[in-house]
């Protein structure tokens, strides 16, 4: 079965869903939306969504009580009611293992999009244009002419280091690895290990993807007044924030960014994440 | 005299008068400072700061009224009545035009930083973050894999367009001059003729920097109804905005930009302008 | 007339002539080429080539010998022989002064192509590829990582040091004018006033491109023996060669790189310069 | 023990080989260095060389005669005749198989410095730089302006495309994984899939780093006559060169650029290699 003859459902979640759903459609796509009555549009009845081919959840499926997330809806859907229909679809969902604790016989059923590199990659491009934002936002200086720290070299340290290059800024990236600090030299960075933080009261902008805590409060100490963390890294999240608020430094713990920054561009890569595993089940 | 040994008084205007009496002092020099009581700092009497070699007014001096402008002040300022104080004073403002239809006998005496080249590149900068920072804010797409057409290729536009690919966007740029679009060319960028917009439905973003009606009615409605336009040019700007709003394209006037998002930098452009200014009196 | 009518008749010169006829074939025009036997093509009789409506000579036109600069042909062609053929042609050349000494009651007839402003802006890129060519050619580092100054931040200035830039160098630009230095600073260049060379040693790559005696004595002695330096600028050049010979410094003069490094795309800049001349004298 | 206190003894290889000793040298330690005698330089008595703690052989360690690789020495060494002098030595060299051939019972005295992900990063940069140098040695046009395809998005492949992209060139890049086309996409390049060449016959140049055959005839066969191609896999690298000369098209095989282009950086990187693996084992 070519892929271009199916049906999608897609089932609430915010404005992402709202437009994965417009992208599937403007590509020639069988969309039926759920959960969008609030903006007044595109929405079909739940029955005939679920009588879809393949069924995609929002990136976190389920809320504390069960119900499908659906802030864009004045229902309430709990698809446990409707677990027969969905037996013999294809699901999507972003977090796999909310959805299994709810269907945990599904395992063969569901793919999460959210597991794969692309979807990663591609993602920590709102999620820097976010940080960016934040920084244009909480702060009285250009970006360009400031002095940057971004701690880790991963996907968004790579992705927003770039970035804030790109708009004048100095940047100084932190790594562990060897092969990771010959990368950040030979971008044109400064690079300094994770940890062996030298005039760290340098920087205007300090920016962490790193999940564990990196800006404890010996380093927090060492700060200017006038620096500004922003925390990318997921909860608990990399700052001592308790400790950053007494030294008064301004922190913020800037999550879920692609949703907020970019949910037309957010649902575009979670569209063509979930076209590239169907296209690869079929090849 | 050497200008280090000299006494500035600040008198208004908003918050980037207020850092540009922070960085002299940060400098080394005497300030005296009125018109930041709301902000409950640093302030002093008005005969006080009167009573200095060189007096800084705002970019902006009077409000129609004719008083100092100075948003953070609870207490109003008429210089008429100060006019003997300031007679033998160097005077610095950003408009000079407007100092003078008040104290018309004052020409030798007033300089303009905005005048000089160096302030208006300078300022370039926080205009182009704060135009990026619209961009995020008002659109639900990234710049990064953007369509962008930046119209005008002076300061703001040479900036902006740099800021932009820098972001990851893919930037066209419009000029008129043949040496200006081998400039483009070269730099980097499609270019294209300014009034031959071909493709124009192709953009996510437009920015323009041209300070005459650019954008009228015959180019807006090719637009794509997602189109975003940031206006940056001084008033009336180069948007039709009437027409825009008729065919449901936004575009936003962002006017004034270096004091709103980056107040700081934009104290200190002045304060390096005027520093400029004074040693090249001095040799 | 339309140009496109007209016929083009390119005398001599080196490759960028024969690539310049090129282009203009390939752009539809007709084209009499001479002075090109020695590579056995596309080469006519000079009264053929003399009798268009358009006469393109070389850039320096006439070698000492008064003959058409022709290193390509293996006759010689003296035009004064067909000064009657010339008189109502347009004629191109590329330094004017040469010609018209030759034939000074021409002065209406002859356009420079070199003085036009996209020319030089364009030319800047074969040259800043030049030096680049050299600095790998002849030193013993990478560029990325390496410390480089540009000397002089017009046209060729500007080029290389983005290019320095994009292959990963640490690049300082000096300059003298206030405004260049913000533009130096604001394009995220370290900046230094032209002469006041501080840490001269500090550099790998030296590039001039500044046309007055900058890397005199007193700077050549404070260099590193490792440093190489690359002159751009005409004849004399910037640097005290005799003294960095002594001093035991690789120095560099290299002249006239767009036609050794890319004569086709120099060819094609002189296509696009002189239809541009002519379109706007039809315009 | 320390590795500061260690004597190095550096034998044989070219000049890479040269500059890793005079780097070790500069950094203070101590170091024997033989098999330059051609240079008339630093030399000592192999017996003197062999007497250190780590001994440093070249890249590829033996020629095919058995000889220690020494370009830049008149006398031969065949390291047999020191196999004793070996047995408690820290041994370094660039590929270990071609040494454990010569002594099978020293697997655990042995060490590739090439084999460490932060020497192939770093080597990428001159492998880079001496790709561009070739483009600029062999072709008529400028790379800025031009059309160019990298065929794969490894460490090479990132390097250059983004060296290529800071002197100007539209560059396009080739890969066959989704995140590696989600990388180049967010990068700014134009990607393609490897072996899905569309619009091929419109690249000025296309460099290749992947090693299998990926230009075959089929693709030969499409090429505009004026594409440049530099290959820089290693032997016997992507291209079908004997096709590639039948069809007229410039091919050449670039190889062991890092040694050629630039010793010195490239003798650093075995350096920091080196003492990077001696750390961590001290560590």
């Amino acid at each position: 079965m070519k892929s271009f003859d199916k049906t999608f459902g897609v089932l609430g979640g915010d404005k992402r869903n709202y437009y994965l759903a417009k992208a599937l459609k403007d590509d020639g796509y069988k969309v039926r939306l759920w959960g969008f009555d609030k903006l007044g549009t595109m929405d079909c009845e739940i029955a005939s969504a679920l009588d879809s081919d393949i069924i995609i959840l929002p990136v976190i499926p389920f809320s504390d009580d069960e119900n499908v997330v659906s802030p864009y809806s004045n229902s309430n859907l709990n698809l446990k009611e409707y677990e027969d229909a969905l037996k013999d679809k294809i699901i999507f969902t972003g977090i796999k293992d909310k959805f299994l604790s709810a269907f945990p016989d599904m395992e063969n059923r569901v793919s999460s999009y959210s597991d794969r590199e692309e979807f990663a990659v591609k993602n920590a491009v709102p999620t820097a244009e976010g940080a960016i934002e934040q920084a244009l936002m909480h702060s009285d200086i250009t970006i360009n002419g400031s002095k940057v720290l971004v701690c880790g070299y991963g996907r968004i340290g790579k992705v927003l280091s770039e970035m804030l290059r790109g708009m004048g800024a100095d940047v100084t990236v932190s790594a562990r690895k060897q092969s990771d600090l010959a990368w950040i030299k030979l971008n044109g960075f400064a690079g300094i290990k994770t940890g062996d933080f030298t005039e760290i009261n340098s920087y205007n902008f300090i920016f962490n993807t790193i999940p564990s805590l990196i800006l404890r409060e010996d380093v927090l100490r060492e700060l200017s007044k006038d620096t500004l963390i922003i925390d990318l890294a997921s909860l608990p999240g990399g700052v001592d924030f308790a400790c950053a608020e007494k030294c008064g430094i301004k922190a913020i713990h800037a999550l879920s960014l692609p949703g907020k920054i970019a949910p037309k561009s957010a649902g575009e890569i979670i569209e063509s994440t979930i076209l590239n595993i169907l296209k690869e089940d079929d090849g």
